[in-house]
């Protein structure tokens, strides 16, 4: 979404969908609804409901239409889903979502293993997301996830080359936002700054968020160094859940809490109450049990020099 | 220590002193030893062997002189301890040790419950052990850590007007080298640019060490912005033991693992060998067991596009 002027920059959750779709155990819906209406309580302003693929696949994501509808019925939310292909992209848009994420892996091996598809099988699938969306859904927001952009586990190297050739090439078939995804855990702040920026020269207004995951500890680091090249949008997920569940060796997107202290610490708004973030964590204590959760501030808390952004 | 050519940044290991002081066991001194030569054979030239206190307040350091001669047989390492007064200095001193630290809170009121003394009595304490190293050990080096410089448990906030008299009043006392020190993990990077700068405007060449803790998950980040305004030596503790026993919810040195994966990748040299490293963690493991260990690489390895930055 665009941001409110209220906020400098936006945190983008997407624990239910990057979450819980790498977690074996399903939440229950009804869990899951009070989850994001505390994640919205606490001002999250976007949030990535779910993913509209198979539930033979992903049996965790079969309640993201009804997940998708509840959430539009929050005050001040934006709605995002994943999709992997054409037939998910027509349910998400039937079932109301606001934004799509298709996610496009800039390595090819990591996209066979992920979705079985080549370069130009995703491609074609873009395409014809697009087309339905201009056709018959327009004003829903299409976003090219580019992923192990930093790096593959099955690749290995990723080159800047190859990235902001496939970033033209989705804007050329009309995406509205390009963001870049750390899918295992590979990015360092210098790969950073040097990437954003040139995705900003090569897409302007195209280039959109930063996907960071905390495998290696460097998560917050990276967001630093992406903040110092103008990123102004960050994914992040409560209690550090999920990853990729297809890459091997990753685990854990940067945590929602411990991203939000970073920022409001530094003076940027986010709209978010962390107090309240931190109250949100019951629901994923409930919905899944035993899940191993992730992040400081929710022990450590904020610390008596703390204050929010808007208040400096 | 004066940094090697071959090196960008100085990862100082603070593990056997900061580490091991704030954990109840006590490592066994022959394991200790076994440990500190492993962490020297990974590559780290400096390292914090212990703290010259009185064994009746510590006694997990009461080997500190034993320790400090076991490690000046090392080849390529600098020798390093903690002294809170002039009693510890002179043990130090006689010990053999190559620098001395001694801690000095900007917030008096840490000052008092951590070590009973006011500014001045500090004042007194830090001329004396200049006095008796110009006197009779010429060439050792002192540095004054200037603790809780980002905010304190106790006073709440501490500004940078505190800092920097306290640090030009060490300048004129003499010390060698002035460190900062994020006590109880309240830094963000804004603050750490910010105070490293003016720092170094108001000290020149004697600004040191960054010794930032990871209580609320901002360790590197902390660590990238003061790289940006130029501070070369870091502190960091294998497994992330450690922190401050005094200051009431400080927790975690920065994992030395996580950190030197972050240097490296960025292509900073530290002349570090991760792989040798992570296997210095079996004598913590073996040393104080059941204690809880962080760090990312450990269980992440380093990743299959990881380059040692003299190799990049």
């Amino acid at each position: 979404m665009s941001h409110s002027k209220d906020i400098d920059i936006l945190v983008s959750e997407v624990g239910p969908r990057d979450g819980l779709q790498s977690i074996k155990q399903t939440m229950p819906t009804d869990m899951k609804k009070k989850w994001i209406s505390a994640l919205a309580q606490a001002g999250l302003t976007e949030i990535e409901v779910g993913s509209f693929v198979s539930p033979k696949l992903l049996p965790q994501m079969a309640d993201c239409g009804e997940l998708v509808k509840h959430t539009l019925t929050l005050k001040d939310v934006f709605v995002t889903a994943l999709v992997p292909n054409l037939k998910g992209a027509e349910n998400a848009f039937q079932a109301g979502v606001q934004k799509i994420t298709i996610p496009v892996s800039v390595s090819e091996p990591h996209s066979l293993s992920n979705i079985r598809k080549t370069h130009a099988e995703v491609y074609e699938e873009v395409n014809s997301i697009i087309k339905l969306r201009n056709e018959k859904y327009p004003g829903i927001l299409i976003e090219a996830g580019l992923s192990t952009v930093f790096g593959c586990t099955i690749q290995g190297v990723v080159t800047e080359n190859e990235v902001l050739t496939m970033a033209q090439r989705m804007a050329q078939l009309g995406v509205d936002e390009i963001g870049l995804a750390d899918t295992v855990g590979y990015a360092n702040p210098v790969q950073v700054r040097s990437l954003f920026k040139k995705l900003k020269q090569e897409v302007g207004n195209l280039a959109g968020s930063a996907h960071f995951h905390n495998t290696r500890g460097q998560g917050l680091a990276n967001v630093l160094a992406a903040i110092e090249v103008g990123v102004t949008t960050f994914d992040a997920s409560q209690g550090g859940i999920g990853g990729c569940p297809y890459a091997p060796g990753a685990s854990g997107n940067i945590v929602t809490e411990d991203l939000v202290y970073l920022l409001e610490s530094m003076g940027l708004r986010t709209g978010i109450d962390i107090d309240r973030l931190v109250e949100a964590r019951e629901w994923l204590k409930q919905g899944i049990p035993g899940e191993p959760l992730y992040g400081f501030i929710p022990d450590a808390g904020v610390g008596k020099n703390f204050k929010y952004a808007k208040d400096q």
